[in-house]
């Protein structure tokens, strides 16, 4: 019998606490976890084990959040957590976001180059372009248009992968008989020049076991499409429903055909969050316990809610203990716009309280499944044969447990049902990932 | 009995493998130490035995050398190496070298911070300006005139510090109870615009133990002794001999009076290279074997070490390995244009041969002592009394082996005639380096 098709999974770190932002107010979590590059290789470790293909570590040169309430929504530094994790896991990949817009290529290119030699070969850069208006200002800039944005980009990544391949595969003699350490014939400048960058290389850095770190992209609209058709071998997508997901993974697939690539060499992974209880009950009550951190929220996400089905609600006019009036519930309608609203209306249909219905995640950003093992691993498998995504980019709610519960309750069901791979594939990311070796410039093979 | 005034160590890195070029080919190295982490870790952990106050990473974000005989002048990446060590050890401070002239201050802050906070205080940045013209070409930029440089480093540490003191000492509340993570009333954007650089803030990045990493500078002439007096704790030099050193460690305490400063809170440390044997026969049978792995190389040592004596010296007229003749002998003198010179003509009227001179390192970068540790603590006694220096940047000919020969049997020589401490101050490279706390800008207390 033919080996199945298996699902891939990232889990995505977000500053060492999970995904909810009081997640650090939890019993178990270490409240400094920021700080503490610990609780990034601690998790790292369990995902490992659980034989995730990687870690992803997004990030923003900014702090866009309101600290007095939330934990910081990116790392301290996206690259010193990840080689803290390189230098004590072996097999699972390491991802990270740098932007394309407020980075130099070389610096870019040295860098993760270097986390990928010192790793062997495990590490992806998620080349984003920031739109982010607060990152602009950082570094002395007007926010800049989309499309300058992008044209800055293509720039970025070829600069970027030319540096990575300016020594040959076997330039790295290290001959110490014959006292040749390198073959400097065969390290050669890339002297590329465009509109907004410039290097000459070549890069002080030898080659990895994988060739070159592995593309991601992660953004929106046409010029995302295409960034990712031409150089990316991961994408990570928010898709809030199937339907939407595979109309994603298929414009990605194209896009990547236009470029004259294999199209299986572009992988999505699906954003999606989970709570775990032995329980259905239980996993809400864990996200129950999360939102009574914040009552002072309460009232705007219940207004938040009722936008969605058409309603005008309010703390003061509804009981959140309660299902939704009956006379409420006629006028209900999933609105249009929001792609979650279809979920939101099927649990108040369903006679949930709405502290319940929010305690759902029906308007978090990502997906979210608050059930048992069996239910995660439905939800998983569900998108996955219906061609959604090629895997997915987990958050946990709370890191501390949420990652454990994740890699030893549901991993081992998706393992029986024979979704997803029992062992890595190989040592790097390209390997596990399944997508070709690639050396020097941004051709693929 | 007051206590006397005690030298500080400083432990350079030089990519893995030592101060000399051919110390990759040496037994016990392992050929591949630029690409490997432990490399680092393990120096830095025996330095650490030693109670260096700190290791030091040079840096030029190029290739400048070529890697067909020698190994690389700096690591394939400082920071990642810095973390590596960070992660494994306790005490020693950690300080690398990064470029004013190609980074942006946001991104120099925030790693620097990071590192800063997750090893609990003990960094220091070596702010350069970086004048190799092959670095300004990876950055697609133009070589800079020196006033441009000095003129953007000004602009980049003062943005940098006060980045870095964008969250007041208090800011980090923590309050899980109460759930207030930070106090937003003291995380301040700073708004920072000059001619170069501009930045808005806030860093993303709470305290350090030592409030701020230690600026630390090493560059020529007016501007850098400006630079220095202005901003730096620490500074790095290569002056080759005693009246040399003492001239420009006054010049860089009347430099730090100039700006207000207590002239003891600025730190020279002067580069020294060293050899160690069981006897001086051994400790130059050591350079003598380095040196005969590039046999190539000897013809112009030979001719070169001519012209410091005024002399026109080539292997095919004089016979490297006995003394030089009597007439050539009489007609040497030590070249005043060449600090080095005196030396070279003393080992020569010594009579030793041209080969031993070479060996005794004479026109190596550093004032270099091949021989016993009795002699290397003499050496570095007489200049620390002299008050040469404050300290020394010492680099290691090979360092598999020649770091664990100072911290075994120079160190202990210098403890016990008073000249180095006999246990760290305390925790942060601040205390270390006795340099007071620094918070928020560049104001000094
Ligand atoms: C799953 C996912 C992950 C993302 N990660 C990042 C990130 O780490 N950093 C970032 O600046 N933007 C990130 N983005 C945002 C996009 O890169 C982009 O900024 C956003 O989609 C809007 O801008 P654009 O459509 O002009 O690209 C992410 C987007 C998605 C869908
Ligand atoms: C001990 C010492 C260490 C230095 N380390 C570095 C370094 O790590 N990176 C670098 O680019 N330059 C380094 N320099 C060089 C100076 O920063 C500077 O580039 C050089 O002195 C010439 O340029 P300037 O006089 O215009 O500054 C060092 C210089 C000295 C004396």
């Amino acid at each position: 019998m033919a080996k199945q098709k298996e699902m891939q999974l990232a889990l995505q770190m977000v500053s060492g606490y999970g995904g909810e932002f009081s997640a650090w107010r939890m019993t178990g979590t270490d409240p400094a976890a920021y700080t503490n590059m610990d609780s990034y290789v601690e998790r790292a470790k369990l995902a490992e084990k659980g034989k995730f293909q990687m870690i992803f570590i997004a990030d923003t040169p900014a702090l866009p959040n309101d600290l007095g309430a939330q934990t910081p929504m990116f790392p301290m530094d996206p690259m010193l957590a990840l080689l803290s994790v390189a230098r004590e896991t072996e097999k699972i990949g390491l991802v990270a976001t740098l932007s394309t817009t407020f980075n130099y290529p070389y610096n870019l290119a040295r860098q993760f180059k270097a986390l990928d030699v010192i790793s062997h070969g495990r590490v992806g850069w998620n080349a984003v372009t920031t739109s982010d208006p607060s990152a602009a200002s950082n570094f002395g800039a007007q926010p800049l248009s989309r499309k300058e944005r992008y044209a800055m980009a293509h720039e970025s990544i070829q600069i970027v992968q030319a540096l990575w391949g300016s020594w040959e595969e076997d330039a790295w003699t290290l001959d110490t008989k014959g006292g040749k350490f390198a073959d400097m014939a065969k390290i050669q400048p890339i002297n590329l020049k465009g509109q907004y960058y410039a290097s000459s290389g070549p890069l002080p850095i030898p080659p990895s076991e994988q060739g070159q770190p592995v593309i991601f992209q992660a953004g929106g609209g046409y010029e995302g499409l295409e960034l990712a058709g031409r150089y990316a071998s991961g994408v990570y997508a928010n898709p809030y429903d199937i339907a939407s997901a595979r109309e994603h993974r298929q414009a990605l697939r194209e896009s990547a055909v236009r470029f004259g690539r294999n199209p299986d060499d572009i992988k999505m992974y699906a954003g999606f969050m989970f709570s775990i209880g032995a329980t259905e009950e239980e996993g809400l009550e864990r996200r129950r316990k999360l939102m009574s951190f914040n009552p002072e929220e309460i009232p705007s996400r219940v207004s938040y809610l009722g936008t969605m089905v058409g309603l005008r609600l309010s703390v003061h006019t509804v009981d959140i203990d309660q299902p939704l009036p009956d006379d409420l519930l006629e006028r209900a309608y999933a609105s249009p716009q929001d792609p979650r609203s279809p979920r939101a209306l099927e649990l108040l249909k369903k006679g949930l309280s709405i502290r319940d219905v929010l305690a759902h995640g029906v308007i978090n950003y990502h997906p979210v499944v608050a059930g048992t093992a069996v239910q995660v691993a439905d939800f998983l498998e569900e998108w996955f044969l219906a061609g959604a995504t090629d895997g997915f980019s987990v958050v946990p709610d709370i890191a501390y447990d949420g990652v454990a519960d994740f890699v030893e309750q549901v991993v081992p069901i998706l393992q029986e049902r024979g979704l997803f791979h029992k062992e890595y594939e190989g040592k790097t990311l390209r390997e596990n990932m399944g997508v070709p070796y690639q050396y020097g410039s941004a051709e693929t093979k």
